[in-house]
């Protein structure tokens, strides 16, 4: 659940969350528990799942304390099995690059939330390949790009894009409805930390122009899906997803403008489970603590 | 809505609906119920839908008065435009036969409703092609015909079917989880008649195993969708649509189990819906009043 | 529904609403619609509602045309019961004035929906008891009026506020989280006009903490209620609600900041049905067409 | 979340719940899963919470493998605080009994799901103040208790109901739209056993007639409550709450009716979780985990 509030320690203590992914045995729990337990870590929250199916061991501990890293992970390492996958982050705020086209309800709902304390994040910079959107986040005073693609091949455009992007070292690049494909090499930059938005209910309506198919098909439910990108289009692991209902009444139009609610809502939630390190990417799936 | 409870009149009034489908045009509201006005025929309820991109027109009104059908058909034709269909419906109670295979959730929720009045339906006959659900079914005092399709090719089951159907002449024939593929043939005897429940949010996930399909692409909400049902499997027009949110911890049993309950509660919804003369198929589609 | 997107004419035809409340009789779609084809006005959309248990009728038709308001009326008041209520207003942009205190998310989520167009509405100016939304409002090139109620009763506060709010002429007045409770010169000074946004599902949790209340009674749900304000402590007609789930694991703060994204969605929702002149107002209720 | 299936493990191993409910402290989870661990013992599946607030510790295992219980707790008692309330349960059927008064639809989803497994529970009895529903019970081959209240005063009744449901010895007591209010001699003789489905979304519209309250005052979703039963009317321990969108058009009868399939889903899934010892009831509280 995407609910937390105070990240920070009220004393001097210091909170950090930690991730372990590996295969499922006897006593994990046990022994890393016991682990953070030695080292005088409180163990503030705590998560697990095991996909039975796939004999795999998830958990996601929020310790506070006075963190030894290196002796932590040491000891922990001594305790898993040989293959794991471990992560220790600090619970800070993390650095975003937002990418945008035109429409401005989602960039607008980040700008907004980020701005009142909606959502604990720095927005780095945000990038357009129209200019539609500079004078909405300069007003924010965050500096907007403007990399058009006119004139120039994929590559090449991307290439100006990193460019851009690049020096920000975001922790994420958020797509915050990007209109272009984006080729494996530019999602490769930014192997599981790009989050896109699709404006359908996936795997339904995949490609362009969602809306028109959810009218033409005459569905009586609509929908939008956070997902991290690879490099198949709209398939990428799924993070969060809703919908709405609507019925014969509703013009394409209108299926598009209703569902931008859902869309800027599901992007935001999406963001927020990612920025709280609550998701854990495995094969083309997430588990969301 | 389906919220319609009470479809007798208190007095010897008679209460039809009257639903009709023709191109727009000037006036169509005005001219239609001033013939029932001057047919001393108070609606007690009037709903309008004009598709704008198609310029057509729909309207269902639930009329009460002393009906004299054939003089308020004739001088409705006469304000019409040529082209449209019309059609003056009793507001009484409807015959089903309920097609079955070997879950029993779906049957169980139409046959329990129907029983405390949940559902006011005349439920003629339940067939399978399993006789699984004959006990359930016989609870109810509700003739079961089981009919297997072993050691029959499509045609000869489906032919066996259609003789134990076709007596009862029901009003609709509702597929409550019946696992075959019927043939344009089969549907045809039973035109825009037929509503099946799959197991999906449609369009996701046509075909078999859809909680298998929506375990292996890691969705976090799934659905249901009832339709009617024409030649082209899981493609008719969508009468009711309903999700539920999962997460990762749900293993392909776990969504087929949870997903029970939106299946058999979007049935249901939607076989009141048409029980009530709610429903309007054009095209693919439907209009919902 | 309120997902109208194109309320302007693609010729020089203007388009008006007719809303009609009065006592239910025979023939009145009839005698209406009449008048109305008559006019040569063409109903675009036609909504009715008629309250049996009161013996009320309601109407809601979307005209298009050229329109002779004085005719059209008389003409009607002619066929209409003679105690009525009727309206015939533009489909124009409405101008509305927003209080508020402190907290930004329901501002921001109006400027901002008004700012890309997901609001078709004139935002004249912010009026707020503390001066710290005046940043954020002022990015959106509105005036702010900082009416600070320190040093003032409440009669005196409000005066000052009713100077400021008075000469923009609203019509509306938009609670965006205005924390102080309306006297009922307040209210009385725009009867009908003032919509209020409070943190709860009404009629739970009525009066101050909302969200405390419902973390102490354990809660599985919480939700937002957009009302017009009356004399009565949050007990006007409401307009919308909506809800999200929750659990154990939030704290009193975690539902407050969660219950955020509700109340300014059913905020923005209400707002638009009212500016779309979709609600109607009748006792403690609202018809919401 | 309620979506377990299979609560008996494939081999001869054994599989048990193990509920911790104590005063907070450090290193408890590594505590009780390394005893867990040290009795051979695998965690299949493991859930905490930590009620800062009020500096309280829940956890919930569920154990597989060969079990000595007195072992074990005496091991688990010695690592915790000497305060705690600790529960190891079979996953095994639990017997319920039914308290009903006219309407079917509670009972007859809870018969319906135990009948073609969507339940896993033993319906022991069912009993009744009126006799109405005999026969749908007797359908289903469990036993119907009729003790009318008639020319009794409470007391007598609920000693004669009482007299009924002890010798079933039941692990909860449902009422299913048992329409009288227990007195808390009748609760304290099955505390925290009895569970009640209320017609509202508590804590709005406590007491009688929630659907005719809720029409008065005009809201536009209406829900059900779940819950523990208490010696305060609609006040114990909610355990699961949903809601539906209604609207004007809704006579109070027609609350009502749409209300019924609300109702029986929360009760059902309530009383899933409460069967699978999801539950922990503290305070006036439940931690569903």
């Amino acid at each position: 659940m995407s609910h937390q509030l105070n990240k920070t320690s009220p004393t001097e203590l210091q909170r950090k969350v930690l991730i372990t992914d590996c295969a499922d045995a006897k006593g994990l729990i046990a022994k890393i528990t016991h682990v953070c337990f030695a080292n005088e870590l409180n163990i503030i929250k705590n998560t697990e799942f095991v996909d039975h199916a796939q004999g795999r061991f998830f958990m996601r501990a929020e310790l506070e304390g006075h963190f030894d890293d290196e002796r932590l992970l040491s000891e922990l390492r001594a305790v898993l099995p040989a293959q794991n996958h471990m992560k220790l982050v600090d619970m800070c705020t993390k650095r975003i690059v937002i990418m945008v086209t035109k429409e401005a309800h989602c960039l607008g709902d980040i700008l907004m939330k980020s701005y009142y304390g909606g959502l604990d994040v720095e927005i780095a910079a945000v990038v357009g390949n129209y200019d539609v959107l500079q004078p909405l986040t300069e007003k924010f005073d965050i500096p907007f790009h403007y990399v058009s693609h006119e004139g120039l091949n994929r590559q090449e455009h991307e290439q100006a894009m990193l460019k851009v992007i690049k020096p920000y070292d975001p922790d994420f690049v958020v797509l915050a409805k990007y209109m272009r494909v984006l080729t494996p090499e530019f999602v490769s930059a930014f192997a599981d930390k790009i989050i896109n938005i699709h404006h359908s209910f996936l795997p339904a309506f995949i490609g362009a122009s969602p809306y028109k198919q959810a009218w033409d098909r005459g569905v009586k439910i609509i929908g939008a899906t956070a997902h991290f990108v690879n490099n198949h289009l709209d398939e990428g692991p799924i993070i969060k997803q809703d919908v709405i209902s609507v019925d014969h009444s509703y013009s394409a139009e209108e299926l598009a403008h209703n569902g931008r609610d859902v869309e800027k809502s599901v992007l935001s939630k999406a963001l927020q489970l990612v920025l709280n390190e609550q998701v854990v990417v495995y094969g083309n799936k997430t588990v969301v603590f």
